[in-house]
């Protein structure tokens, strides 16, 4: 495995790969975890030369979120990566990704706005132009996003149909811990207690799974479900729990089509975020 | 020479091709002339592989703007592509290029907001994006534009700076009549009367660059001396004659580094752009 900082040793080292066979981007912001490692392994599953991206991004973080605190180990993330069997690890700087004042910036109407996007001012606006760097300096035939993040997946999916980006997107489950909470990064910033609390993510996601397979249909009675186990947790602040067209993201009354489930709360200064999709075709799947 | 309207043919066609030499990109709204001729020419001198796009962009066009009237003629423009060597003609649809609504922008803040972009909000967004997307599906190593259209160069220039597009752009010289009017697909909107009068941007761009040649660097004194020139035709009404920082299109009070000189005068309903740079390395070269 090799590590590089810089583009042109990107594109050097993998211009012979290209034509060779298939290249696989695992794009991340270091932090690596079990999800990430469930990318890695369907990218080397898939493809000749596996490349995992490791940079966070500073355009995709809002004044006051956490981009100085956010985890950095370049080292932990290298070992996962040479264990993974990752060809080679992109780790640029901040000045090698944005050389001078940003002009450029890739915006995607409707998607953006609700959920995630309603609180968090020009995240995706920094997410979608991060990643369109990241394909044009990678070329990949293929890269792999979590399911996790749930409204990214769909932004991403519409820039590249939207912009006719020569490579495809594969969305995977997302990882849970025994107890159900989704794996992230952020997860090392809750104290024990926060943890505990933590699970009720999945729990609200169950419960609302749980009333749609026996029958219930109208968004407002499983929101009101999933409130009422949030809200048993006083350590819980919900930002938003919404139920929208999988596609549009367009809030929906009753479910007819595919529908995101999803969920953002606050443990103390940290931020989670879970979802589920609920498809009438499969009404009894797991979240 | 092969005519294709789909992006998999494009991407079919040239798999090959790019594998084995240069493909080099012309885009173009077709109506071909002379400038397009000599970006045609410098491509097919420099690549293995030569392809023109030719799409009327609707996204680019404002809703007064005359989109429905820009002149179309794909068997005239074919013939001008075969005689010059082109190898691959696109001529996609509306609909192969938007099959859905478009969600996707490319905007490039402040280059995208003086001059041209002041008076036709949106204009620059749909070139960025339609040129984006243009990269995308033919994956050049180098395409073409007009100096003509100086904004959009620069605009577009930054683009594959900023989202590090694994392409060149080359910007090659006005084309002008013999009189002075730099050619232009719009140019033949024009009546006899109109036409004779357009050459007073050519004169009025030569007016200020005699002054500039004898030492006046004031952008005042050099955008009156050529206001005056303009003047002097009734005919012509003027949209704005502006000196900006050739590279970040600042406006500048005196000329110190490479400078933008950009007119745009309207003849009754059509819309005529003219420019030349004036550089204190080359103080006496001609428009």
């Amino acid at each position: 495995m090799e590590i590089v900082e810089t583009i042109n040793e990107v594109r050097e080292r993998l211009a012979r790969a290209r034509v060779q066979g298939r290249v696989g981007l695992v794009p991340t912001m270091g932090a690596l975890h079990a999800g990430h490692a469930s990318l890695i392994e369907a990218a080397r599953r898939a493809c000749d030369t596996v490349v995992v991206s490791i940079f966070v991004n500073p355009t995709q973080f809002g004044p006051n979120e956490d981009f100085d605190r956010y985890p950095r180990d370049l080292r932990a993330d290298a070992d996962i990566c040479e264990r993974l069997g990752v060809d080679l690890v992109f780790a640029p700087s901040t000045r090698e990704m944005y050389p001078r004042v940003n002009r450029t910036w890739v915006e995607v109407e409707k998607l953006s706005e609700p959920l995630c996007g309603a609180r968090r001012p020009g995240h995706f606006r920094g997410v979608a132009t991060v990643c369109t760097k990241l394909f044009n300096i990678v070329q990949p035939d293929v890269a792999y996003f979590g399911q996790k993040d749930a409204q990214q997946a769909i932004i991403i999916r519409r820039i590249v149909a939207d912009l006719n980006l020569p490579l495809e997107i594969i969305v995977c489950p997302i990882v849970r811990e025994p107890d159900g909470l989704a794996i992230s990064s952020r997860n090392q910033y809750l104290d024990a207690a926060q943890r505990r609390e933590a699970t009720r993510l999945y729990q609200a996601l169950s419960a609302a799974r749980r009333r749609f397979a026996d029958g219930v249909r109208q968004t407002e009675a499983l929101i009101a479900t999933m409130r009422e186990v949030l809200s048993q947790s006083p350590a819980l602040r919900v930002e938003y729990v919404e139920i929208v067209d999988a596609e549009t993201l367009e809030p929906v009354a009753s479910i007819e089509r595919p529908a995101l489930v999803a969920l953002a709360v606050h443990a103390g200064s940290t931020r989670l975020i879970d979802n589920t999709i609920l498809d009438l075709n499969d009404p009894t799947a797991s979240v």
